[in-house]
């Protein structure tokens, strides 16, 4: 029904996180209906992100190429964060997460995956040696490092993973807190986030 | 937080239909996450699209570009339809919709657009004299106009402007039937629905 070009288009957005065939066809038509220059936009922007951007070479964060230079996000850029201490993160999207909590001021280590025997991700697939190497790095040193993947069965699989492979290099080894999230109900919360609450109670000082 | 040139491609994506900034920053993330030639072939696939597809010259359906002859689509360019009944949709969507169903074998015009009051689109919007002229299209006469246009209060506006502007064209004007949808409850039906269904009933053949 559709000519060639645009049944090519319609398969390519259907490759992107959650879009169907519907949806990937909905994209492509919405886009021949207007302007085919705003389409030529889109597609340029894509050329200098394929061309340009790059995870960073010390945490994974997504970076700008530089030709000549070593290619480092804004993150590790910033000679103001402490680098002393790392936040271990499942995703990009996960550090945007914390950056825009304001929360924290040090340094990231990207993991790209979480273990999950489901998937056939095992011990092996995660950057143990990148992450080694980053703590081990001369020039930024790391005495804390927070396990900030998610508080599901593959983020808390892969934290008390990395909590034994980093026991033995002299780290206070931290995990992000998990309970019922700000605004949140009891009423509503599941048990597991109950349980965790209690279990997680910190003295109230007076 | 990201670079450039991802926020500009984040701002691309969410100009796509139903695509806010989360799910314009998903996408562009879960590129990045792959080969960068995976996403040079969504630019490529979009630039094929901008240079190489156009609106139909006869009917406002999508054309693959000719750059000597005048650009049809499959659908005009089918001599094995009926030309004589003209099925008039809002959208290129809709022509879809119409042609998976495999009752209609004739020809279409699309609208691009309905009557809205609320946005502005007022009977000047609408192409009245591509309309009248592919009607009187000595090459491929109409005898019967079939407005498809959905049962929706823009769609029965429009509808019912066609149907006063072609009155004097000496056509068959038709509309699609409204009714309870193949599979669907009168319990859930809405009363305008069950209404529609009770106006448009029909003599039982037996």
């Amino acid at each position: 029904m559709l000519p060639g070009r645009v049944q090519q288009l319609v398969r390519m957005f259907a490759r992107l996180p959650g879009v169907g065939e519907k949806t990937a066809q909905r994209y492509a038509l919405f886009l021949i209906s207007r302007d085919p220059d705003s389409t030529r936009q889109i597609a340029q922007a894509l050329l200098d992100v394929a061309d340009g951007v790059v995870p960073c070479v010390r945490c994974g964060n997504i970076a700008q190429l530089h030709p000549d230079l070593p290619s480092l996000c804004a993150i590790c850029n910033d000679h103001k964060r402490d680098g002393s201490i790392l936040c271990v993160v499942a995703r990009v999207q996960d550090l945007l997460s914390v950056e825009r909590s304001g929360a924290f001021r040090g340094g990231y280590f990207v993991l790209g995956r979480l273990l999950s025997p489901l998937e056939g991700i095992n011990a092996e697939d995660l950057p143990m040696q990148k992450l080694h190497a980053r703590i081990r790095d001369p020039e930024h040193p790391v005495r804390e490092v927070l396990l900030a993947t998610p508080p599901s069965v593959d983020g808390e699989a892969t934290a008390l993973l990395l909590a034994q492979q980093l026991e033995d290099m002299g780290l206070t080894i931290t995990r992000i807190a998990s309970g019922v999230p700000h605004g949140g109900d009891l009423e509503f919360a599941d048990p597991v986030t109950i349980g965790r609450a209690i279990a997680g109670r910190r003295r109230v000082e007076s």
